[in-house]
């Protein structure tokens, strides 16, 4: 992929008028309150995983409509006293897989959550274990344009709230500090915990990388790879629909949750990434914690990489800014 | 495409031992009675597409749980007395689309009911407009793994039901004769076709095109394109589910569904086809009305076509072929 | 495909300069008489198509050099008094097919005429039947190098003034309006409908549908793919001649034709289209009719599509246009 | 590619009863005798070249129907005496290029005469110079389906005795010695040396490289590449003309010239060709001189080439061979 | 991919008589013994991964020539006592990446050593950080036929003698029990493993996934992929080096080392793999411990993967079978 | 390929101002003494090619570290009197071949020398003979980047040396004018005559076609195909490499060369050439000479083309601009 998206200098200064729906907190925190009132708490339980060093509990906690989503808890084996915890989210067609495949923020003393993506988990690696109960309109294969007519039936209403859940879970884990919880995660798991971070408003850290889920509308007109190119295909299929799609994708734009965030934000973009074009990242980057004041944001430019972004050059970086803030 | 299939003198002899599950009546005849118990009939209304010639209804009938499923009846403007009637379903990702794109069968004065596919209809052409309001566990992208785990669950059970339901609802509308239905589609709509055949006793006649959902293991040994590679690609993740995967599967094989048809089959098959390959077909075929006795069965074969098959071809001689068997 | 062209707010301005050589009017009314000059009409031949709503005859007429050139015309078959007819030019490659495949303008009241296009109809769907007896030097595999050098030697020369004979022809048949003809076409289809709104001047109505054949400059310039391609792999090999080429397609842009257009217009443009690119459409539409005064012109736009543009959807529109104007 | 085709073992062997019409040497017969009607001769012009040691003549001579078909005629600037000459043919798409391209011949003591394809020459390369005035029904873009129906209207029955005629030309030319003359030619190229081989009956050698036009229906089945691919893509479409086609084809494969063929023949072949498939290539090798006794033959075998065979490597040997049959 | 290699039950009993080199184990003593005389052994660094569970050392050991080699040991943080020890290979282009990318056997309790491949590691994921000072002959791009025209300048004689130092290396290392080392790996790092398992005859156990050179002959006949390709690609060009590049590879083939191995094996094959495709496996597989008696092997198969095989699936059962192991 | 680069007008007057080491100039003056210290001149050994009128010697040449490189010498046979030379550098990934394919200018009358390049030649056509004995760090596969990280050690460096040591070489032939050697090349070869031309100050002429290796942080920027795509994938790689790689080609870099040369210079670009944009080339181009004054260039474009620019049609007016020149 050559440079196809803006140059670094107007990145770093892109900022996007949203058109953002005047319902849109109502309409949140709605979702939210309705959750939390299925109740319940998450249910662990050990796993034999073989190893000695770290502790791996399956996770079952209420999400969206009190839906069981599924998750592991990873722990060192010998830590004591509370620990800060992270919340991760995965990338799209990807599922929790198995165990012994989070380890690193374990090893490195955290209690690290990763949540399950319902119905999702079938598109390679280790798979999913957790089912989206609630069906949608004709749909184009994937999951961005579920329900897109309208946004209560939206499939990103149903995950993010999960999202929040997830969070409302691992701060009621014994051994857990509930003050202590960031979230995190790459692509669509940086577009979930970013919805997360401008829906719960005491999280202290939040670190997405390469964010998917993230100005839609630019993303349909510079880049034509899926997902994003979900929503052209189901448009340029169902032509009549495209007022009502756009309506609904309005209550689910990381611009709007970045705005409301107050976690400290660490960000990471590649220039050459078409899957989420940097130019979607800069606009949600730097519009986090618009709403507020005094919000911290940092973001790390990877100028060769697509969509794969920093890997496992993200978790050195990560790890000290973690220490930082929690 | 090179011919990568049998050879067609092996083709046309090709008979598998197929391993059925001994539910597998009781399973469907309760699926369908259950279905009937939801009651209703169908709903038409006129729809003013400018067509002077051709009067076409949108129709609204109750499929697998009740739920509503939609479909366009097309008749002729100037037709009297009881008509014949053609149920057709769709190929996958398709759509019922609009009304005016289904004008031959009724030009040539049938009765002509296209139903919708619940779900799809995002994927190309015009679309469609039926939900699947029903959810389902971590499934690739599309249709065949959802539900894979449990014939109950899976997402064909509904559609096969829909799809005798559909019978049943045109056998309703005034000015058709309900003894005078038959069945048709191509690739997805010819698998839902043969499924109907062998569901609903007393059906005249079916004609399915290059039929899809039939003989799945062999189409996943012999092909890796989609939508038969959905069930590679969820199995190579699911590496744990494979049992119960082609479990599920041999409760929806048209080999099964054929060998219990009474009604006259058509076939058309093409032996460049890598979406449905050719021996898949001649295997369901070769099985046609197996568990009676005089059945009649016909094959037009097209040698130097893929998936497209006969396409425009195939009108006249299902034409003629109706005005037998009807 | 993202977008790759001209934001729509600059398409809908975008006017070009076109370098129109000085004989263009006389070299095409001369085409066009001599033509006629080998005179000669629509030869009908009632097709046993199994219909009984809608009647078609196999038609041949004279096209340029008197050719014999086929089509389809599809009637009601039940109808009274002089029809208005629609005229119907093809997309590239294709053929005029089997009868009964066009019956949607039959249906709604029309005669309607799918003329073949010469030499074409072997590159999917049912086929053609109309050969091109004249050769040509060398060319890029495909139609639109054939006779670059010339413009008297050009493919397209040929193909046009089958367009105008086609016209001719249908207004010739017993039990149409010569008064009420309209043209139409998608793609190729519309390129030829708007070189016959050029070259006939006493046409009420013209509804191309995403044209090609329309400046060439900018489409090979913006544009990779075939069939503009062609013109471009031509001249990658005859690198010497560019000059003649362009000499010789400036006989042929739909720019030109436009210009001269008394018709009412209708346009329509998919804005992902890399086949022919919304620029090509938008300079042609904004030419249309612009050397008289009071040419009615309107465009459908389809933001989310490619070169499928509006499919099915363009037929309500286009019918409700075509009730207006014929 | 991998090994798609028989084994070596088996390719040695690898012999087919062709199914050839009983008039083939009648209609060949004419066809030759008719074009030597027209007669005429080549016409030969010095070409500016700048080179000092080897001079090119731009040649015109008669082809079928006495069109005027081109070529270049490279030799020895300082050459005395008659030369031996050889006449080589083109592969598919491309032309006889630029004069300076073929000196490898002539700086080995050869007058080279390197025939245009009519047609042909805008694929790629230097071009072509020669137009095909004939013109033909609907085919696949390319030159394989054109005259498809009937064996007097196909393409190659022009190309093939141009390629007859070139030879009759090449031994008027001043200098050259008319008894000593071979043909060449590489895929396409080595498909006309063949035929050619069978036409002419007292050439002394042949040698074809992994030619083209030999064993179509073989080439069919086992391989969907282009140009042989050119058929199936016109079979997809005129379902009914297949009978019809493959009679004309019958008129035109190279293993029934190559029975009748009484040139040496040298032969190559790659294994991994998936353009011109081995076994069709052997096809034609194990049927040279069958019609004859006494023929000599000999074939190099590469075994981990595709379609660009030995390139380079084949001059050594050829030439080698060359001396000792010229 | 489709089932493109033998079918299973064929697969358990293919066995091939390798035509190995008389001198093959004189060659590969030779080469190891010159190695080890350069001596040296590990330098350690300990790295700062902010980890708190798993200490990784930054290891540099003496390879083939005495040339440093990179690898990154991990261990448990808390561990007393000598630990087992497991040395990882690498996949193809790959390098060791970053220290805290391997933690899943350190986290079980093993002392985890991880090769970097000399030369590699620029091709993906986190880079390799060996060189290899050695240059080469002409080579298609990659590393398979460097050197190939003579086994003592092939790369992979010095990637296998990193292995076995590699071994060396991790014996001397104070913790490490040197009794209890196993060697794995997967692709390439399964083919080195192999090697390993050849040339050093007290290891306990060796457990290669998918593994790469093995069977070169039999590879490069069903499959075209890369890097097996490389060969193929290369003789396309150096048609006079087959013999020589042939020779060459017979000193370098699992299947030869699988013969002399004496360790318990332990490996996994995916039936859609093209690119190690499972034939060549299993004729390693069933040659493992052949030239001994009582080694014992065991195969996992991964019926629906291609050479992703088994992925994270492998962790449990691979730990398991350690366990037993050492 | 559309037209992706900058248009031609702009491309006319494109300049870049080059960040140039400051030790450039001591750098290659270096690099250059210590190659001749090597000292050693040709060695030719007379081929049997079995031409009559060309006589073709097998050369070896010190080269970089005085390590041995291959090359043809191709001359009229008859020749007498010093010859005017021209040294030929190759493309990337392409070798000398054999001798009989350099024919063209040794039939005009010179003495052409082509330089095999070391290391390649294994990736198409007849192959190259010349090792490069020097290893490196991990590179992606090819040559761009190996030794990147320093320019002591970069690949080019070498060959650029080689390249010098040719025209040394070929003005210590006897039968050769020392004063009257070009230099010319494509694509590679034209980066390689490039640097050539600025490394010898007494060269009358240099030809570079559509060269390579110039200005490659545009290059990398507006393209990502092979080979300039290399250095983005090894940066994708190596993230903390990106200052020392930028460094290393910054002593590489065409528009330095170029600035310095004082030969006449003769260019060709291609407009639509996406492996060597034609900015790089243009950037190039325009800085020919600019050190000197009175350094004549001219260039031609190539509107149509790809990478394949001018071919064939380049001899003809390079010839005549030789004439001139040498």
């Amino acid at each position: 992929m050559a440079q196809f998206d803006l140059p670094l200098a107007e990145l770093e200064t892109y900022r996007v008028d949203v058109d953002e729906p005047a319902d849109f907190d109502t309409f949140w925190a709605g979702t939210v309150a309705e959750a939390r009132e299925h109740g319940g708490g998450p249910e662990l339980g050990r796993v034999d995983t073989g190893l000695t060093e770290i502790v791996v509990d399956d996770v079952t906690f209420p999400g969206f409509g009190g839906h069981p989503v599924k998750g592991w808890l990873a722990r060192p084996a010998h830590a004591d006293g509370p620990l800060p915890a992270v919340v991760e989210y995965l990338g799209y067609g990807g599922g929790r897989g198995l165990p012994h495949e989070w380890l690193g923020l374990a090893a490195a003393g955290y209690a690290h959550l990763v949540m399950d993506t319902r119905g999702q988990g079938s598109a390679g690696g280790s798979g999913g274990d957790t089912p989206d109960p609630v069906g949608s309109g004709p749909a184009f294969p994937g999951f961005l344009t579920r329900g897109i007519l309208d946004p209560a039936d939206h499939y990103y209403r149903r995950v993010f709230t999960d999202g929040v859940r997830a969070v409302d879970a691992v701060r009621q884990v014994d051994g857990v500090d509930p003050a202590r919880v960031a979230v995190t995660g790459t692509s669509q798991g940086g577009g979930i915990a970013i919805a997360v971070a401008g829906l719960v408003p005491d999280l202290p850290a939040a670190a997405p990388n390469v964010p998917f889920l993230c100005h839609y509308r630019r993303a349909v007109q510079i880049s034509d790879t899926l997902p994003y190119g979900e929503i052209t295909r189901y448009l340029s299929v169902h032509r009549e629909h495209a007022d009502a799609a756009w309506r609904t994708l309005s209550y689910l734009d990381g611009m709007s949750f970045a705005r409301r965030a107050r976690a400290a934000g660490l960000f990471s973009v590649a220039l050459l990434d078409d899957i989420c074009p940097p130019s979607t990242v800069y606009a949600t980057y730097n519009a986090w914690g618009a709403a507020s004041t005094g919000v911290e944001r940092e973001i790390d430019v990877y100028p060769y990489n697509g969509h794969e972004g920093g890997q496992g050059y993200r978790f050195t970086p990560t790890l000290a800014w973690l220490g930082k803030h929690l």
